[in-house]
């Protein structure tokens, strides 16, 4: 008996859709046995549609009429973007329809209202392609290592980023000029915020935090920074230190409390996360069974994303007449842990005047907070009268790390904001 | 209702699995809604259970116990090797219980047979640990990656060698230092044969082979290597032409026929298996829809494979009511493909006497057979009289390249048997 998908908006992952099922039909169906066919889509652009084989499937303007569809079992979300899509996925799982949804941005902001809709009507809400594109790291923490109490997961989520950060390192490219390349090769959308400012990590960090924990998390509860203050001196300092710079989703439990956080971060050169290039995603998992394990892969474009929700509708035909799996279990209240209570090592740079006494009076602020210095070097700028001090630190507390730093700001020897990158 | 589990063999893994039943049950039930518990357990030596917290587990000496017991829906065979363990899983199945088992040997030999035998009687066949220890590889190809069809699976399956081959490359060990080192540390079987010369990677091999192509593969089809052969000279003549040596299995689809082949291999520094050291387990797929992927975890040890057999029990009783999944779908018949046509770079080094012409030999040998030289240098051994010869080959076809190593090998010039290594 086949299982009928209804797909909601053909764009770079919907086509991808349409040719995964099209192409790896008969793969798919020696393997599992299932029959899984598209036989609704629905499109308000019908260009979008151009060059798709698509006989045999009912073709709409209109998302309501793919989710009233009585052969659609599975209804595909592929829009993105918080509205529509909402409601689309709201009325589908009234419907008593499963939905499939690469939707991190919705799932960050509603996934807890979605997960209790689909709940309610007894039928899957399904999102693996959400998190690190074709990477299979939802079915990886949700069912590979159920029998395990994770204890950190570090994610490199974003490709843009990745990409970005890996041209500083590799061609020492500025920020803006790595920008600039991301864009030109179709990595970047366009505007980039999303991505560079970190929010696109943070849904994706959302996630993770949710699954993990069992736990609401609130996206305001997240600690968020993007990647646009790096420069090409710190990835240089970072590189000398041992250290490449990569932008981490961080989602750890530590003493009943659950750290979420997105920031730049040096990770060393011989972790398995420092091997992680371009636009590739990998996320890294600690746990108490398994120890440690790592997953690796594309985490865009439309066939590798496409993968990813194939992969979603077939779980879902094969557990037909089966009770649903919940899409996030929220067994319990667990507190965001604030940021000022983590403890780390950071890199922290300042741009100085050229002039005795300045390195001490930077000594003395980090010592009055009880932030001790692991390694520290001052190098030239190339502009005049004005040099780098680069610090590394011992474990330090975050709080005392940023009183000083603000302390260090007010000095009247130091040039701007400083820089501050916590060490994995 | 409870989902019993029965287990027959208390040693490394299976006292993994009661810790983890009894410290993660809560996790488990509060992720899944599951109340998996260990309510009966068989092992010949009661000294094995010392230190175990068995309240509430009946406890017997006799496997047949365990599969009779009828409140065991889920047998978890541990006790490795081939017989009894075998005849054990035939029995749970005809009585209609589930059978998880990571016993790689058994699978590899008699796979098909289980797999049958399972399926008439409806029940699961599971066999996460297998492979890679932790890291839910089976899932992967056969869940997150169900969409897509693999053209090549690359795995460094065997903790010991790889664990040998990272030795002699970090610390510049001869192998068989490295292998004591091993042993000493626990990392190896005692005997170690079936690490050392490929047959536990070949057993992994079989399974990965089998499950991604749906074909039916003998053990007796296998291209089968070890690393005994490898030297430390190979090991730094590698790295000076920027290569790791590892122990990989490859399975790879090509014009209809199936690769699957268990050897040596130069892995490019820059690619990502490289980055796997030591103990450490990854697994490399390609394939047309996902594109590139890697799954990196421990591949052995007590907890990790413990994870993934606990893994397996959750997911059987998950799935409980409906209808099993194959432990191997044999839909098709794909011939294996002869190792003569293998076409790739290979790494040749020979051993000759210190005298005019014998380079010449050499390389109008490998000409005559139409094997390239891509480079090619010479250096002294320390041996009065004796050089080595080091050889990249441009793409060859391994019939050639053969036929031209056993002409080379035949010179007068020549000690003992060449090195051959095929290059990722």
């Amino acid at each position: 008996m086949p299982v009928g998908v209804g797909l909601i908006g053909v764009g770079t992952v919907g086509g991808g859709v349409i040719t995964t099922l099209a192409c790896n039909h008969e793969t798919i169906s020696m393997r599992t046995g299932l029959d899984v066919r598209l036989v609704h889509v629905a499109e308000k652009n019908p260009k979008q549609l151009d060059g798709f084989a698509l006989e045999g499937v009912r073709v709409s303007s209109d998302a309501a009429a793919v989710i009233a569809d009585p052969e659609v079992q599975v209804v595909v979300e592929l829009i993105g973007g918080l509205e529509p899509a909402r409601t689309f996925i709201l009325r589908a799982l009234s419907a008593k329809k499963h939905v499939v949804t690469a939707n991190k941005m919705l799932l960050a902001h509603h996934g807890a209202e979605l997960a209790e809709a689909a709940a309610a009507q007894g039928v899957e809400l399904r999102y693996e392609a959400a998190v690190a594109g074709t990477i299979p790291i939802i079915k990886a923490l949700r069912e590979g290592l159920v029998a395990n109490q994770v204890s950190a997961v570090y994610g490199i989520l974003n490709g843009t980023c990745n990409y970005i950060l890996s041209q500083m390192t590799e061609k020492g490219l500025e920020f803006g000029d790595a920008l600039a390349q991301a864009v030109t090769l179709g990595f970047a959308e366009t505007p980039p915020d999303l991505d560079i400012e970190g929010f696109d990590t943070a849904h994706k960090c959302q996630i993770i935090a949710s699954l993990c924990y069992s736990t609401p998390v609130s996206l305001d509860d997240l600690h968020i920074e993007g990647i646009t203050r790096i420069t090409h001196a710190d990835v240089a300092d970072a590189k000398e230190l041992g250290y490449l710079i990569k932008l981490l989703a961080v989602v750890r439990s530590i003493e009943g409390e659950v750290e979420a956080r997105v920031h730049p971060t040096l990770v060393p050169l011989n972790h398995p996360l420092a091997s992680v290039w371009n636009e590739f995603n990998a996320v890294y998992v600690q746990s108490d069974i398994a120890d440690v394990t790592m997953f690796y892969g594309r985490g865009a474009g439309r066939m590798p994303t496409a993968s990813a929700v194939v992969s979603d509708i077939v779980d879902i035909a094969g557990r037909s007449g089966h009770p649903a799996m919940p899409a996030f279990v929220y067994a319990r209240r667990l507190p965001i842990r604030d940021m000022g209570k983590l403890v780390g090592r950071y890199y922290l740079r300042m741009s100085t005047e050229d002039k005795p006494g300045t390195l001490a009076k930077i000594c003395f602020a980090l010592g009055r907070q009880q932030v001790s210095i692991a390694s520290c070097f001052q190098r030239e700028t190339g502009v005049q009268g004005r040099v780098h001090v680069v610090v590394m630190t011992h474990e330090s507390q975050e709080a005392a790390v940023r009183k000083a730093i603000e302390e260090i700001d007010g000095l009247d020897c130091i040039w701007g904001a400083s820089q501050l990158i916590r060490v994995l």
